[in-house]
């Protein structure tokens, strides 16, 4: 689970934890059998884990809870939680705030143990932890010669439990964040991913003009994970740059029939990402990314992807409009 | 047309009504002919069709509508439709409800004459049949060399014709169903689809814990049909299992660059479905499917869908999970 | 960049204006210089323009602004314009509007003078000139072994300065207009593009039965465009025709798994489009479009595609359905 110093003074530096589990834990995944039918495969045990990560939940201010790497480093979004194919990860989460939490991951494999639901009994309690088990597979062919597609994909995670069934309270309090699962060949980005979480009419509860600041010098492979959270529904546009709908956000092939867009209609636990060759044809800038329902864009829901020239200078015409976006020309 | 016993109590029981049709009917298709232009194929006509099956429209209650395969059988939703592409059906409306009904089917072939509007004048008035023709064609190569898609896929059939020119009183009052059109090749489900029609702040009028229970065994091919009707957008997410955004919800291929989800958002009349290897790495249990924008899933737009084991057995934790859903922890 | 004639009466006929600029204009476009990176290719500049086209801005009665290949035919939407992969276009935008105005495109390459914002200072005052350019580019292979996609799809173009940061005033005034990039084998429509754009419960700022006739010959390669602007999510659905939900809406080869719809969820800015064969399988007809969203389009988001049959001629059955309507039976 790699994690990347984040770009930007909005994201906290994080430290990863990663110590290989030598021993067995207190409580182990149940083993899943084969059946008469399609063989349901084995999810991967507390045992079995490659790399452990410590998670803590923490209260932000007054009105804020967020997810770290260490004491007193929670953040909204939370770390960005990156596996490869093949992995499994234990995933311990030392509830440090004032009320039950949990952690529920989209996109990988995990038992009802992991499932991070109150029905499913698999919240933490205040003070208490829990080691929730994800599991990332490769693509492989089933017996009946149906394809069962690899884990690889933009997810995230974020609480199911505070307050109520679904977590609601949790997730809008900011207990939320990107998981990446990479295929083996996947293109690494140059720079860090840039985690963009739409909610009501915010990026992460922030508004232009202290909206992340994406970041890649021209030429760079940058990298872009929408999530949204929340109620509403929303229309994610950049400028300058286009990708594919695809899983990768790239073309795998020559001919391949997917929509090429730069605007893409997202919903509440949506999640999507993309790579882009910054500036790729259109040159260094400041570029916007925004919500593109006027009112959300309006009110201030957008943002900088800053291309630097291939030297990792802002040009003067980027740092003005830059200045501009600061000065409050954003909303 | 094949209906299989639906899953659960929810659902009642249909029986299939499979005649071929060895006459001809008082009314006929217009013909299609060859034009100068790209060739325009000939729909079916009514002498035809290869199954006949009849639906009753009938009031349900004060407030509902739903159609039915026999008298005092409607249902909301209504009996899933199966056809294989290639087939020409007659459906013969038999409306015994208090007002105009109609069946517009979304997906297959039909002429204006089967288009189901009051603008089409194919309604059918209160104690009156009408036969609608559906046709679902194979994939094909056109004269210019373009593909023309085949039928397969996971539509939905409604009332167009309550209370109005769009059917929104026969929409809202439950007066609708999910229509399958399988390609030859397809692999056919192991269990009953599971269908769910997100409407309002519903899974088709119910809440939880009343909203169905899907249901198979651990290792068996499960299949859900899920459509959206009404006002309101959606976030369609199952725990635990996931589904390529793909006509089949399944890759075709390896190397196929389509999206994987467990999270869709959907509007109204949008329909997707999709097969899932019913505890595929993640073992029995009873999974939660729920709509994922917040404020709908705690007013109780959530349900299960339990994994047995390969014996057809709830396992122990399934169980406490479903005895907690039924108690109320759902919303 | 050609122009057809449009199809109906409600979109002004329009002259097109090509001229290919012999001689250098007064600024050029920042040239972009190669990498230590992945190599950012240069867009085109202002002096390498195979085409140049001027549009002019201008208010519309009291309530609208568009755009006008002439001076006095400015239209909501504004002209259709079309790009082959590997053009390049100049843009003049003459704003004889009483406010600022710009062009903002989505999917082709442009530098950051060519955004169409404030925060890029790429506005244009009432009175005043600015050229924009646009450029299409084919699909490449890039140095990596990735491919970087064509500009080839339905995209659209957008005032982005009108009363604030992102147009929304300008938008909802009306200066919006589709921008249709082919690629060079791409399928040419036998009539012309039929533009649909969703705004509020409007197509266009109309309602039934003033939104437009699309029409075409049975048997003849229509094309629609749908843009959505403004605030609200629309479902698209169309009546007997279906279509691929790719870059082209068509399937690219036999057993692509792309979904095939007849129903698609839009939001602010998504733009789409697809070419269907006029009444294949399903003869002419007067056949429906409209929003599915319930209250959309009982409010009247609905209009027609006309399907005549393969002489040119409205069979007695559609123009029964036209004249009822046009008589009111269509909300």
């Amino acid at each position: 689970m790699k994690m990347r110093k984040p770009l930007g003074v909005w994201i906290p530096a994080l430290m990863v934890v990663m110590a290989v589990v030598a021993g067995a834990l207190a409580w182990t995944l149940p083993t899943i059998g084969q059946t008469d039918n399609q063989p349901a495969q084995q999810a991967c045990e507390i045992t079995d884990v490659d790399r452990e990560v410590t998670l803590f939940a923490e209260n932000i201010g007054r009105n804020r809870v967020g997810y770290g790497l260490q004491r007193s480093q929670a953040s909204f979004p939370g770390p960005t939680m990156e596996m490869t194919e093949g992995e499994c990860v234990a995933v311990t989460l030392k509830n440090r705030s004032n009320k039950k939490a949990s952690l529920h991951a989209h996109g990988v494999d995990y038992t009802t143990a992991s499932d991070g639901t109150r029905l499913t009994r698999s919240c933490v309690g205040p003070g208490k932890d829990r080691t929730y088990v994800w599991q990332a597979h490769t693509e492989s062919l089933r017996e009946d010669g149906s394809v069962e597609p690899g884990s690889a994909g933009y997810w995230h995670y974020h609480d199911h439990c505070r307050f109520g069934e679904h977590g609601t309270r949790g997730i809008y309090a900011g207990m939320f964040g990107a998981l990446i699962v990479r295929a083996p060949d996947d293109p690494l980005p140059d720079v860090e991913p840039c985690v963009l979480v739409m909610i009501g009419t915010t990026f992460a509860f922030k508004r232009a003009p202290n909206t992340p600041l994406c970041e890649a010098e021209l030429g760079q492979r940058a990298e872009f994970v929408v999530i949204t959270h929340g109620d509403e529904f929303h229309t994610f546009h950049l400028h300058g740059h286009r990708w594919a709908d695809t899983r990768s956000g790239s073309l795998e092939s020559s001919g391949d029939p997917s929509r090429i867009i730069d605007n893409k209609t997202t919903g509440p636990a949506d999640s999507f990402g993309f790579q882009v060759i910054a500036g790729e044809r259109v040159g260094p800038g400041a570029w916007m990314y925004h919500c593109h329902v006027q009112n959300h864009s309006d009110l201030g829901m957008s943002g900088i992807f800053l291309v630097t020239d291939s030297n990792g200078q802002i040009t003067p015409e980027a740092q003005r409009t830059l200045d501009r976006f600061k000065g409050g020309h954003h909303n």
